[in-house]
């Protein structure tokens, strides 16, 4: 490997190992309201597509770091979609 | 251009794409507290990284896409710091 190819190794690292710290934080704080669900959707969308990319010019560190970042982001829908229910019902109950 | 391509092309879009949507709640909301500091800046060092990628490989789609998904989570980090820290005065204002 020569220099680019560690320059793109590592930006893949950084950009695919940036959701850890998110759903970490997401998890322990069980709080996602400032999320935005379209972001969410968007990047697993994106995100499978490289996916695709990836299987079709069988690239190995495109597909493994988007499998990756595919469960990372689809964990985060769900727990936003899960959070966000349980602070809307404890919204209802305060206001009753 | 053939079919991987454009498979690529719009992989691209949508992951450079997905950042306006948390930009535009996080500027909507004047609310950032769930966004992971730790994300934000992992997500900027590794687009640098890319977009020096892309400067090396003279790759334009990539260097433009880079460009302004680090506008994006400049954008992100600059309303989180101002956010959070407005958020902590107002408490520390309320437990007077």
């Amino acid at each position: 490997m020569n220099l680019v190819h560690y320059i793109g190794f590592f930006a893949g690292l950084l950009t695919s190992g940036a959701a850890v710290p998110q759903v970490m934080q997401t998890w322990r704080t069980k709080h996602a309201r400032d999320l935005s669900m379209s972001q969410l959707v968007l990047l697993c969308l994106g995100m499978l597509l490289w996916l695709i990319y990836g299987l079709f010019l069988n690239d190995l560190p495109l597909i493994a770091a988007n499998i990756f970042s595919i469960c990372c982001y689809a964990a985060l829908i769900a727990m936003k979609l899960r959070f966000d229910r349980k602070d809307a019902a404890a919204c209802a109950q305060a206001m009753e």
